[in-house]
């Protein structure tokens, strides 16, 4: 099961209780960090995640709003006696940041940070659940979209059949696989007599800051829930452009063009105290549009 | 009128909703930052404190619970337009953390940032209401304490005696400053005769991390209010000297022998829930003891 928590909506400057931006995106094995805004590490206790499930760390960009937390969560890993590696993906930058603070504090993380460069896209980190791949969105300076998709078998085990078959459980990763059947005296049984049809893997495609730029539509293409910037409203969409956010409009273009299930809005600028019109302006164009609210979960 | 504003109490890592070091002092002028922990911004919203009145910014040490929320709080000032200058008076070091984290956000500020840099004990700023110092404590890395003074004359107007002697109001401030008058036929007017006692000069002292060090006692001799941290209760006084802090009972023996009017006690260690064993355990050796409780101002 994959779900995210949003931690921070909130763009540039925290606003009307909102904080800057941070996700938590969770499966069953571990938790992954999104960009990490200042207050991040408070964000988290009050909305129970558990820190210590935390092994891998992403960062889009370097604009403070998305990393001046980072800082504050690794070494409060360290006080709190952490022995897990963590690994860090973010721009290059960020590690002589993160080495001159601890040196300045005279500190040594009691844990291992790895720390990997985001220069191209392609796959970041894979284990038997998951995959997360970078690709790039068009920012200011250097900006990286993230996708985590799930693994599943394309094909599930029908138990009734199997126990017909007298299929030797070794055999049952095969099957799933998609494999056929040899019986000891050479009968093939194919695997769909086997197996019914597998779980959808799941996917979840975050792109923080970002001009509006139709190849994202490209890299995030059939996710089951996107995370769309949107930092303004339509009115503004000149400022948006020439500050390369985007508004909710175009949020919902990028989703609709892409195919996704769901949209996700966030990274609101601290203009607005109110929400709402961010979603009127989606749904005509996107209609299963949200708004990342703090605090909430959203099961992908 | 000088008061002090605690945004935050806590030691090292934030918890039960305390946050890391930050108070704000204010007279009838400006306010003065004092340390700035991770979410320093987002708690001067919640207790209405104005940003834009901060000119001057102090910062004891490069431990992350007192600085990691100041870069934060100077790229808000940038984004909201700020064009009055800061000074900000900290450990060398820290000057070279910014220029990088403005670097690679491609950020440049909007109003000058002075830097000062704390090298020796002394004057720090003065203007014509106050006076701020900085002078040595004892921690395992190079650490400041400040003392902030208002500017009182000693003497104050007699109206009815300078009406009855016809004083000019040109000579008002000398009156004030304690020179006699000599009238036009050579009569000397003594000064005591046309002024009363002047309003006493309040004082405030920050003592943050330090080990237990009589010499800062004399360092804050006779201040209206001190402000010494107070990271454990005495059960684990070893602790406190092995990681260069202080217990509650050293905290009340330095107010005690530096003759204070009143202390308070911050920096709690985040081990401790209930923070009333701290108050117990002072007040016995220092009676004008109170919590630097989050949210709270004190009349300095």
């Amino acid at each position: 099961m994959l779900s995210v928590t949003i931690l921070g909506n909130n763009s540039a400057i925290p606003a009307f209780e909102r904080h800057p931006t941070s996700q938590v995106l969770q499966n069953n094995e571990q938790s992954f960090l999104i960009d990490c805004g200042e207050g991040t590490q408070m964000q988290m206790m009050r909305y129970k995640i558990k820190p210590s499930r935390i092994n891998n760390i992403f960062i889009s960009h370097l604009h403070g709003d998305h990393y001046f937390g980072l800082i504050g969560h690794l070494t409060s890993m360290g006080l709190l006696g952490r022995k897990n590696p963590i690994t860090l993906y973010a721009p290059e930058s960020l590690q002589a940041i993160i080495e001159l603070q601890l040196k300045v504090a005279d500190a040594h993380l009691p844990y291992p940070l790895h720390f990997h460069s985001l220069d191209n896209e392609g796959i970041l980190y894979e284990d038997k659940s998951i995959t997360v791949r970078c690709f790039k969105v068009y920012h200011r300076i250097p900006c990286w979209g993230f996708l985590f998709t799930e693994k599943r078998n394309p094909r599930r085990i029908d138990i009734d059949k199997v126990k017909e078959y007298d299929i030797p459980v070794s055999f049952y990763d095969s099957l799933q696989g998609g494999m056929d059947f040899l019986t000891a005296d050479n009968r093939m049984i194919e695997n769909e007599l086997l197996t019914v049809e597998g779980v959808h893997a799941k996917s979840y495609a975050y792109c923080a800051d970002t001009i509006y730029n139709e190849e994202i539509a490209e890299r995030v293409k059939g996710a089951d829930v996107l995370y769309h910037e949107s930092t303004y409203l339509d009115d503004l969409h000149e400022r948006a452009a020439s500050r390369f956010h985007c508004t909710s409009r175009e949020a919902a273009r990028i989703a609709k063009k892409a195919g996704v299930k769901r949209l996700l809005l966030g990274h609101f600028s601290s203009k607005y105290e109110q929400l709402e019109a961010f979603l009127a302006e989606a749904c005509p164009i996107f209609e299963n549009t949200e708004l990342a609210i703090e605090g909430t979960t959203f099961l992908v």
